[in-house]
């Protein structure tokens, strides 16, 4: 999946979501990064260190879920204007399998856009050094579009 | 809820919770501690810091349901003797109102036990300075016991 | 719980709500009735015949869902004005326990009103002939209010 | 989707699939038929009589919901021996747009079999008569293997 080359969004569609996404205090403190915005689709990073595990070693779901709900909530932020934001009304997550490898890859994609209500996809795969993949969890997320606060 | 006389788990339980959250690298590094260890009901709270906000300032819907999920896992725990442990299936969490205080609360209640799978509910509260409560988010979580791994 | 004295809505909403639940034509079907109507509380009761099963004679899921869901509509419709109508965005529901008994009752509940968005808590019992209730289904359920079309 | 060549099931597995699906009351009373049988993918349908339909003429969430729950369920059966039953532990659906159609068409899919879970994929699609189709409803379901009672 991550072969594929993927559609970029606008410049200014991935400096906004890019912007967005600096300001949220938790992705840094975790060590998350943007490393695709597309319409309709974006993708996270997150490196697996000691700092987001859980008891046994393995990225806690409390990690890998907010990656996965950034995911979708910047993918649904690319298809409208900038006098919108996005908020998670809700989402739903299954941890398929320990989430281990070098680093997890969190896959946000609009299944079904709306005015007011947009449904996502979230995937995430655990990602070895040498590339091997495997969806860790899976998931659906409804958001809700709001019009941006005035700054 | 807060209010009311909390029933406490035997100490060797509190010990074994407790050394299993230390261990969680997450929550650590998330500031979040344990405050309540009763059978079949966790309380975890997480002091509302720069480190864990998305872009509004608020608390980030992910760090919302980190302490969720594991107050949800950890009670399940209080109910199963040293043996076992409990993982994650899946869980689902609706965000309903900006997670704003000086700090949350999530409380994990263990709705209907089981062999095998157990159902908790979660809920977050957003607490004030003044100790003024409000439901931030609600959710629902399945858990399976497993064998604790040979140390 | 269905022992404690509930509070009825008004005889306009209650008309309301048992006029659309008779336009529903699967609610009929499947022999469902509205027993209960308060405000932001709805109760339905479904007897077990053979019509609502699965294949080991328990009621099916999505007999046990389907009441569930239309609980916890009504639960919001009785909040919002007669030009309101709600529709479910989605839901999620744990099956606890097979869903035997001589009916089952469905309890949906308001968690969260809102101006666009309602979380309900869905609860779905099975009852004995004796009176003996188990929890049988447990859920959480989003609506959205909407302008109710010209007749 | 449903243009592309099917893979069916061997033919006892899609024997003891279909005599379980005739055990359900549930499925007959509403009218639905099983129309695949793949391994791992599992189809039904539900015309869309007034026995199904909520107060606007669409069809119940809940029907849709049952069909979706039923075709999972079944998925996941196709990929055990005959020794096995599959219940629902619980699931997630999002009703995406109004149920319209001549019928509906659930999909069930495996995501991701395990020894005592399974977690599928859920869609219901609604098709009109000149073959148009959209999907009204997407959802996640988590499933447990238990051991067939003896007849």
């Amino acid at each position: 999946m991550a072969e594929q080359p993927q559609e970029q969004a606008s410049p200014p569609i991935q400096k906004r979501v890019q912007d967005s996404f600096d300001r949220q205090g938790l992705m840094t403190h975790l060590g998350a990064r943007l490393t695709h915005i597309g319409p309709g689709r974006v993708h996270i990073v997150l490196p697996a260190r000691a700092e987001v595990t859980q008891q046994h070693g393995y990225v806690h779901a409390g990690a890998t879920s907010a990656i996965a709900d950034s995911a979708g909530g910047y993918a649904a932020l690319t298809l409208f204007d900038e006098d919108s934001e996005v908020l998670t009304v809700e989402y739903k997550i299954n941890l398929l399998a320990p989430a281990a490898g070098e680093h997890l890859e969190a896959i946000g994609t609009v299944l079904k856009p709306g005015r007011t209500l947009t449904v996502c996809q979230l995937e995430v795969y655990g990602v070895q050094g040498d590339g091997a993949r495997m969806l860790v969890a899976n998931g659906q997320q409804t958001l809700i579009r709001v019009a941006r606060p005035a700054q």
